[in-house]
């Protein structure tokens, strides 16, 4: 067992009852495990006061006591026969607005057992943020988005546990990486006043629910950790996203961008931490693109142009059937390299590989004969549009964050992209799109899930769990939406890589 | 509001948010509220957090606080604006292995709104508390108990709001006197290890858990708190009884016999309690009697023999049902008195009145045609017969606990007898048939169901629920049937009013 984890183990030998010594169950137990907590409280759960009895007369009075630190105590989770101890583990998820991503996690080793994306089922009441919170505002409609989504995460429990022969009820905690909108949504909380001035949600400190508060179908008594936010738009994916890159602690100027459905920024070091966001992003998720996917097995990852044609790779080598967002953002570099489309995106129809579907151009990535589903995989002029807006967005929120500190590109010494892509991603191409910075490539990193990460780093590690807390409160929120320069800026990315190319003097 | 009490209200100003102050709905009432809480933290419900920010806004940021009192911290119930209160309620619970009664009780004046008794649906699975605990011991069958116990105690939330057109929601604590086994069931906690020695229960002291972990239907954070038991046989609700007597806090040597399913006696003062059971009185709820009944309307609740025939009383004047135990005590009384049974509790045929049913002689307590059921209501031979055992069985253990500290009835100075029955009991008569000692009568009380008056005290009053830790942990309890003298005592006491007729020297 990690000793430093939000979740501990402790064995005890326990005095047996005699008709001299009455003392219940518990109150010998606590006898025991008392000195083993540092000085602060217990709280029982009800489900590990079930499990004392039996645990304690199967175990021959040796038993194993799982422990989670909620902050100004430890919560009693269960409580095992030494003889007979079950697994313990750990559910890190990220909730994201498009995909839900959960990992199922053997807590003593840090062991991932099982991983597993799903779109978030929301998906059918809004692509966005803000068409669901317009819905919940409907009468039902804020129960109906929480039980939606509390189906699609008991769905990952069944399956998770399926694939791993686990058993939910040895899922002793959860810990959630989520925007601010879908912890208010997952928790049945109005978010109507996230979406108004002056944008304050309920809270950004969730307190450490219980399963069965939730509604999440593990051990009834498993705390719900959930990642603090800055505010309605920096959520704890943000949050958990810092917590892993490390920025908060180290002296280099560093710029996060996470390529989600919402397009969070965040501009800092150990010094201080300066936040955007917008909604962008979604369409690199696959949102709203004909044949766009999450990097799921099949998902086309990696695309170039070899001079001739253009070459795909996907996720398990399996038959294409869709394009994922690094491989949209390689292929937007690719259509550029090679002319398909031009700088405004605009698909240049003379060119083998493009063609023409009901009146509107689009470019060939896979015959039908060779994906999964026997149709022909291609981005539409729309999709490249999209695509385009989002990348603006993205990048118009990063000049802001640097213009209100008085900085500039080259002052930034690391940028790490997150999303929820393939395994890896081709950095010249991101720059040649404009979707980030030309500085050197080496300042560029491309970390994959970050909200994941920092969320099974936070399972892991006490320490990380609190930092976090603190990364949250020290985060400061710019909202782009009255930032006066916010449109020049989104309106000069609009081109690829931008109406500015003396921003661009890598790329020809 | 009683300020005292286990549920308090809190009225707020919060200042409202604005772009240069955006922090969260919670952390702005949280500001307002901390200094408020007495230095202890606040625990926040997910029920509450989700009222909190509709409250802000709906009351234009002035709102009412609604917090319970869970020792070391207070946890918030529900916030209300201030223009649209709404009423706080709370349950007050004596469950029981024969009946639940519930009282739905108004917080903030201590008035009762409705009041409502109902039979223990496990009593189909056991009329007493062993069977009940060896039908928990087969596959699924604690289970099933909690759920039956639950179903009860949801109708009665139910029925008492639909009386009192209350909202389920509005009820913001429950505080539930119970003996050991019956909260164990409620809990799903398993009791085998009650009924084998050394009878050792799983807790004695219940965390104060919420609504929706013990699965009662009222607002969802509410707090369940329940009584702290003595032992697996001296339940919470003995300590209940004896908080509403002012026994522990008193000079005065004390008893007091709870007429219950399991009969618990305790005698003591402010210098010491001790306590035992028998399952003994569940006669005298009417359990396993033909008419046997609860003080419910109809039930006869007082009846005489004015030296020619028997004259009876029911519950709210209504045609009689049956009959419950205040009606049983004065029924063998006047038996005796009038020669209708001898010592030995035999019916005397030959007097009118006695008759015979199918072979055995019974006694005509109200003719078909002035019944609610039009069949007449009787006493047989072998209710007399068991309600002789469970009298018997209740004085011996008071002689038991008497003998166990050098004393004997004469140096107690008070008795209270407690019982869910009638509104009055002839006291008089319920020595005559020995149930209780031939001491002067003035030193005897009736004080009816001390459990629920104790629920209710604690419910309004945190000194009360305080206070009632200490008695439950000073108790000491003594185990009958390890007790040599005991089956001679009980022996002894099978005889109307006893074998020795030297104890009870006023009685012809």
């Amino acid at each position: 067992m990690k000793p430093d984890g939000l979740i501990k183990q402790v064995s005890l030998s326990v005095e047996p009852p005699s008709l001299n010594d009455t003392a219940s169950d518990l109150e010998r137990f606590q006898k025991n495990l008392s000195p083993l907590l540092d000085g602060r409280p217990l709280q029982t759960t009800l489900a590990s006061l079930r499990d004392l009895g039996p645990a304690l007369r199967g175990g021959e009075w040796q038993v194993v006591a799982t422990l989670a630190d909620i902050g100004d105590s430890w919560r009693l989770i269960r409580v095992d026969p030494t003889n007979h101890p079950s697994p313990v583990l750990g559910l890190a998820i990220d909730l994201g607005t498009t995909t839900v991503v959960a990992e199922l996690i053997e807590v003593g080793t840090g062991k991932v057992l099982a991983s597993r994306l799903v779109y978030n089922a929301q998906k059918e009441y809004g692509v966005d943020v803000t068409t669901r919170m317009m819905y919940a505002e409907r009468p039902g409609g804020l129960s109906e988005l929480r039980q939606v989504i509390l189906t699609t995460m008991n769905e990952h429990v069944v399956a998770l546990c399926a694939e791993t022969n686990g058993r939910p009820e040895d899922i002793a905690a959860i810990v959630i990486a989520g925007n601010t909108i879908m912890i208010h949504l997952l928790l049945g909380l109005d978010p109507s006043s996230i979406r108004r001035e002056p944008y304050v949600p309920a809270t950004t400190v969730f307190p450490i629910l219980t399963a069965v508060e939730v509604g999440l179908n593990v051990n009834s008594g498993a705390p719900i950790y959930m990642f603090p936010a800055a505010s309605g738009y920096i959520g704890g994916d943000v949050t958990a996203g810092l917590l892993g890159t490390h920025i908060p602690d180290e002296e280099p100027l560093s710029i996060l961008i996470d390529i989600g459905t919402n397009g969070e920024t965040v501009l800092g070091n150990n010094g201080f931490l300066l936040a955007c966001s917008g909604s962008a992003g979604s369409a690199f998720e696959g949102c709203g693109l004909e044949w766009g996917m999450a990097a799921q097995p099949g998902a086309i990852d990696r695309i170039r142009f070899d001079g001739d044609r253009l070459i795909y790779h996907t996720v398990d080598d399996q038959p294409a059937r869709g394009i994922c967002g690094s491989g949209l953002i390689e292929a937007l570099g690719a259509f550029l390299q090679s002319g398909l489309i031009n700088r405004s995106g605009r698909v240049n129809l003379a060119l083998p590989g493009a063609q023409n579907f009901k009146g509107h151009p689009e470019i060939l990535l896979v015959p039908a004969a060779d994906t999964a589903r026997g149709k022909e995989i291609t981005l539409r002029q729309g999709d490249i549009e999209n695509l385009i807006r989002d990348k603006a967005a993205l990048y118009a929120g990063s000049r802001i964050l640097l213009a209100n500190t008085g900085m500039t590109f080259d002052d930034v010494e690391r940028i790490f992209i997150a999303g929820n892509f393939g395994q890896s991603l081709e950095i010249e191409q991101a720059v040649r799109i404009g979707l980030l910075p030309d500085i050197p490539r080496e300042r560029i990193k491309f970390i994959g899930n970050s909200s994941l990460t920092g969320a099974r780093t936070a399972l892991l590690s006490r320490d990380a769990w609190r930092r976090a807390q603190e990364i949250a409160s020290s985060i400061t929120c710019l909202e782009l939406t009255i930032e006066p320069r916010y449109f020049d800026e989104y309106t000069a990315a609009l081109f690829l890589p931008h109406t500015d190319l003396s921003l661009f003097p890598s790329i020809l």
